[in-house]
């Protein structure tokens, strides 16, 4: 049967966008492994929970069974400003690579903060706004994950204090001023306003920060502060459920044009943009109703799933938050400059892990310079200049169209195109001079990660 | 008869998208007055031009009987890649201001460019293709339309040599990287690499240059070189044809829901994006088959329109461009350094300027100041954060939108939001810290500019 003609961009009706979140695991036969309470080894409860997270979120985090969450009025009405996000058909892209195959992504670019980081920000700024508090904290690395909470805080009146690693709040400065625009206190981390960052400072004076310091100061933070609760970008069960709206609007686009995917790509660093993708054609593949091949792509300098092991974790440097399963370098693995701040986070989502270790997701790993070289190209011939992480999948997506080309299949080929370069020149910069390298760690490198693990049974 | 209920965003299906650019020229009485020699200060004509401009664009520049041009579908294709640009309903915004006027936007900000820039770049390089040339020259002051062409050049494997007025070369090396990135060659200007621009270094040595000088540099560049022509992003009628897409998208939008707008509102530094924005609904007065009230809005530091003079004047610095006649500070009017570069050209559009004397469109002058607050308070709302250049617009549709809340009157508001400010956070970073200034030249300096208009019977 012939497929409708299919315009460039597939945008869906405002009647057509979902009411509900899918949680994908409702439909996975093994549950992904809970948090544990450090201290006890116990998973966690939710009275363990409410004083970091707010109340509602804490119950998504928690609810391995339920598999549609309603998404409140309010989230939709905010997500009508910016969503649906089109849908591509990069005809343009097909045409320059030859390929048989068909190539489509998700871009989630198009809105102030730049990513779909928006998505989960918006709810959980929500929740909190709901349950009546002051404000929130988080870190941010790259600064995609800080700008969408700023924005999101701004729109419900919530104070937003943002713990920013501190080389990138000192190689990002015009992130920081879109954050401050949207009215958030954005702090250098480590930083001397927590116990946990006089500690690194002590420790490690003059450190350019990590992910997970900030983390630990942003809960530290939260909780110590009257009216003020702990927000987190990715990894998390509850950031996947929001972030499923990219997966169903997508699924909802691609049903109009009965167009199947054949393989489905995305970028992941914590998981949070991958597992929203796929979610639902995950949910048809784990109830056997479709069959799809999915594959998260990492950079080489920060191989969680290629390379990590499937134990339990600290999620971060201050050892402040719950222990989580999952494929992790250890919280102790120093990753290098990559200029994916987005993806170099040690571990990845409990969820995507248990997928993963079940073989019903595969991964890839592919290094800086090969990213940059497809992420040039699909700027020139597709008109977007894509965020060095969402370039990681759009490298496999070429990849996998060259190998159609070679064999003469004409495969689906679906890739998330999570966000816009624009803040990124600095490395994109370094590409055009020719100066940007490569960075694979070598297995001692990854030993001394890995030494730092807890011992859990 | 009430409307239909009016999503936040209306986007046209791809069959909706028009085929033809409206010129409006066709319908005005009192047409502009044409290009002149500088040397004879008789009318430019087909051959005096096409040293200069692809044949085809000369044709459309000289062209003011023709009501509508068939957009060739290699651009048709190209518009697909990223439009249509949203009709936004301002439901949120006024919700806070509390009006009952109804508040639309057109937000072109939706591609890489970050402008409305891209409609008329892609056209111009395709007619460049089509000649057969090598490539093209231009200038560009904030970035917007040598990033815009930068694209368009890369799409149909033209090269593009963007000649970049010095200040904001050092000032926004991100901008110059995303040219560099889509393979354009970026020159500060003044340089040595023509005789003009020499010529302005020896008379100012450490200038730092500005928009009519490098538009000398990029005239000689591509005069003197093989198989190269110059594109201008602005003022040019050939412009305003290809952005009347803007006003033409916005109006099917428009119709489809029956929504009548009463005022229509857009930013004007040479005018392409209001003479886009307003042309087929100013067709309509035009012809009497509809009336609108069409507001320009300039930045109070560069008035060309509500303090300058209506005289034929040079288009650039070196004084080698056709005179036109316009709306005018004078081509030696140095206005300050406003964080709106994209409005400091001295001059307006023959055909704005025209229509603005002949009283069918009224123009306000705004300081800058209250153009970044309004800029926070609709990137705080809206979700958008708004180019400086787009803000002043904004700004003015606030004002109607509170004097509609004090009248009582349900008037509805259409203006353009014509880009992102993702590269101008320098800009946001003094209004955030306190330090933005305002400047409104004195009556006297707007003398020096007018001393030094050309005297043309």
């Amino acid at each position: 049967m012939p497929n409708k003609e299919i315009p460039y961009k597939i945008y869906l009706e405002e009647s057509e966008l979902p009411k509900q979140w899918y949680n994908v695991r409702a439909d996975m036969k093994n549950k992904p492994a809970p948090l544990l309470n450090p201290a006890t080894l116990k998973p966690m409860t939710f009275e363990d929970l409410r004083p970091v997270f707010c109340d509602e979120l804490v119950r998504q985090e928690l609810d391995d069974t339920t598999a549609y969450f309603d998404i409140p009025e309010e989230i939709q009405n905010f997500y009508k400003m910016y969503r649906p996000s089109p849908l591509v058909r990069a005809y343009c892209l097909e045409k320059q690579l030859d390929t048989p195959a068909k190539i489509y992504y998700k871009f989630e670019g198009n809105n102030t903060s730049g990513s779909h980081k928006l998505n989960s920000a918006i709810a959980q700024a929500y929740y909190a706004k709901k349950q009546g508090l002051k404000g929130v904290t988080t870190e941010t690395g790259a600064g995609q994950w800080g700008t969408a909470l700023s924005m999101a805080c701004s729109y419900f009146g919530l104070d937003c204090n943002v713990y920013m690693v501190k080389c990138s709040y000192e190689q990002k400065p015009f992130r920081r001023e879109v954050m401050r625009t949207y009215g958030a206190t954005v702090t250098p981390s480590p930083s001397n306003t927590t116990n946990v960052g006089r500690k690194i400072l002590e420790e490690f004076p003059g450190t350019s920060g990590s992910l997970g310091c900030a983390i630990s100061e942003a809960v530290e933070a939260a909780t110590t502060k009257e009216g003020y609760r702990y927000v987190l970008g990715s990894v998390l069960s509850q950031v996947m459920l929001h972030q499923s709206i990219i997966g169903l609007e997508t699924k909802t686009a691609l049903d109009k044009y009965d167009v199947h995917p054949d393989i489905i790509i995305g970028c992941a660093g914590g998981g949070s943009n991958l597992g929203g993708l796929i979610s639902p054609f995950m949910g048809e593949k784990l109830r056997g109703e479709n069959d799809y091949r999915f594959i998260a792509v990492e950079p080489a300098s920060c191989p969680s799933f290629t390379r990590g092991k499937y134990a339990y974790d600290f999620c971060d440097t201050g050892m402040v938050c719950p222990l989580a399963k999952m494929y992790t370098l250890g919280s102790g693995f120093i990753p290098s400059a990559s200029h994916a701040g987005g993806l170099r986070y040690h571990g990845m989502s409990s969820i995507l892990s248990q997928l993963y270790d079940d073989k019903l997701m595969e991964a890839v790993s592919v290094e800086q310079t090969a990213v940059f070289e497809a992420a040039v190209q699909f700027a020139r011939i597709e008109g977007i200049l894509p965020a060095p992480e969402s370039s990681h999948a759009i490298r496999v997506a070429i990849d996998e169209a060259l190998k159609c080309k070679e064999t003469g299949e004409e495969k689906t080929i679906l890739f998330g195109l999570t966000g816009t370069g624009y803040f990124d020149l600095t490395a994109y910069q370094r590409y055009n001079d020719g100066t940007m390298t490569d960075y694979i760690p070598t297995d001692e490198d990854l030993e001394k990660g890995f030494a730092g693990l807890p011992k859990v049974e």
